[in-house]
This record gives C-alpha cells, sequence and structure tokens, in this order.
C-alpha cells in the first residue's frame, strides 16, 4: 500500500528523514513508457503496462511490469508482475506490433529512503511537480487500516498534513 | 528465408553433413510457449508470441519473440523481433494477465550446423516428428529464386529431395 503527497521542496523534508533516522538507500533516475492496449482501455480498466529504465551504473536496467486494476480504494494495492528485460527497444516493438500503442512517457528522479518496514521516496516528476511516497508491503493478515494510520504517522513526522493525492502521475499530467 | 523437410531420421543426413563440411555448432533444447491475442486470432493473421526457453549450462535463456505475418509465401520471410528476458513464469504471467492464452507448447532437441552462409538445423520436434531445416538470412536485395535454389542444391546433397513442409510445427500439430 502506498500514499502520495505533493509538496513544495524536499529541503525541509529531507532534514527530517535524517533526524528520524531514515536509511538514504539510493538515487534513482527513472523513465517510464506506458502503454495502451488494443482490445480495451488501460485508463477505464485501472490497468497499465510499462516499460521502465534506469540507468545503472554503465548500463541500464529495464522492467516490464503489468499492473492491475486497484483491489481496494483505500490501499491502492494492485497486482503487480515484473520481469527483466535486455532490450526497452525491441519490448516495444513486440509490445507496438501486438496493438500496444506508447501513450506517454514519465520521467522522474527519486531518492529512496528505507525507514523500518516502509520505502519512503522523493520524487521529482519532470512536467509534474514535487511528491513524497511512503509505501508498506500490504500483507493481507495485516489490518490495512493500521498500517494506513501508521504511514499518515510518518508523513506527520516529516511534516506533511495536507498535499495528499490519490492520482497517478499519469492521470496529474491528464494522460489517462 | 527458411524451407523445411520432413525426413526418417538422421543418421545418413548427419554422415553427409560431416561429408559437405557443415560445422556442427551447437545442441539445443526448446520448449516454446506459444500465445494467441484476446483481440484478435494469430492463426487467422498468421503472427505468433512466443516464450522460448534454452536450458545453457546451469541457467536457462529466455527469448520473447513475435513472428509478424509472412511477407511472402515462397521465402516464408517474416518480421522477427525479440527480446531476452530473465524470468519465463513472470513474462507469461504478464501476458496472461494482458488477455493472451498459452495456447501450445511446443519441444524440441535441436543439433545446429553452419555451412557457408546457411544454417542446417535437424530438429526433433517432441509429438511431431524429424525435420531439417535450411535457413539463410533473406536480403531484400538478393534474388529470391537464387537463395531458394541454393537452399534446394543443399537440400540434394544430403539426399533430401522429397518431404518439403510448409506448414509450421503449431499447423503440424493441428493447433492453428
Amino acid at each position: 500500500m502506498e500514499v502520495k503527497a505533493n509538496v513544495e521542496d524536499f529541503q525541509d523534508i529531507k532534514k527530517k528523514l535524517d533526524q528520524i533516522g531514515a536509511e538514504k538507500i539510493k538515487k534513482e533516475h527513472q523513465k517510464d513508457f506506458y502503454f495502451n492496449a488494443p482490445h480495451k482501455d488501460f485508463g477505464e480498466t485501472d490497468e497499465a503496462l510499462r516499460i521502465r529504465e534506469i540507468p545503472e551504473d554503465d548500463k541500464k536496467r529495464i522492467i516490464l511490469t503489468y499492473k492491475g486494476a486497484k483491489l481496494d480504494n483505500v490501499s491502492k494495492t494492485r497486482k503487480e508482475i515484473e520481469v527483466d528485460v535486455l532490450d526497452s527497444k525491441n519490448t516495444a516493438l513486440i509490445l507496438e506490433n501486438l496493438g500496444f500503442k506508447n501513450v506517454a512517457t514519465v520521467k522522474k528522479d527519486r531518492d529512496i529512503y528505507y525507514y523500518g518496514d516502509f520505502i519512503i521516496t522523493l520524487d521529482t516528476v519532470y512536467d509534474v511537480g514535487t511528491f513524497v511516497e511512503i509505501e508498506t508491503d500490504a500483507n493481507e493478515d495485516e489490518d490495512i487500516t493500521e498500517s494506513l494510520n501508521k504511514i499518515f504517522d510518518i508523513y506527520k513526522m516529516l511534516g506533511i498534513e495536507e498535499g495528499f493525492e490519490r492520482r497517478s502521475y499519469l492521470e496529474l499530467m491528464g494522460i489517462v
């Protein structure tokens, strides 16, 4: 489950992440290519198909991901299946030949922190804005409300009490 | 372009491959998973989508391949796009979630030889039979008839003058 908030900038938040002892794991630059299907509109079915490029040292990690519709509206939990592929261009070409269309490209810089069982991400999304996302693995046996409360506790510790955003970056870009 | 012939066995053919100086490159065991599309019937459009698993030493090479319709009926040339993927199961799961269905699995043992610009393959296809396939890169500038004549010359050298088969292994299995 994940919750996202739109913020002005990251200056104070980075200090507070330090103070609460969150551990900075890595910085990533991601380039996401989203595809729509030939036989249904993913904007309507709430699914997504994405090729993500993440430069790592000299090479790129490339991941093909399918996201199912949100399973519930509070936690935004989705089925997510991913596979690493060796070539971004040919993966896109295969999808295009199958009738899928590249409908959006999202570029973002991402600082990733760990804080206990939570992943805190500072996202600078090109042409969209700056966002803090807090995520934890949804466990079916756990109380979703409890996890959600913990997420909002962390937001509070970071000084974030407004700007919560339910829409995806694609929705914010006006694409779906 | 490629031409395939159904043969009784490989005993004489292997001897003749030796005599003409064909170079044995490798032996492969391939497992192919074919998928059909949710929005059209690849049997009708003459396209194909395949996950191929090739065990190599301790690990597996896995390739996702799209094949377009045959561009002409003589050479059987097709658009072919492939990408290596790291995980067969998740690739299949993504395709299935996108609405594609695994309609056939083809297992074969394959001995691969090089002979000049030609690739000669001895295929033992489980539940189908034994086949010799001769393939050469189709070059748009080249005379297709000439390449085709060369292929049939090689068949003659191998003692194969009948059993030529236009149908794919999938068609021979009665699947498409």
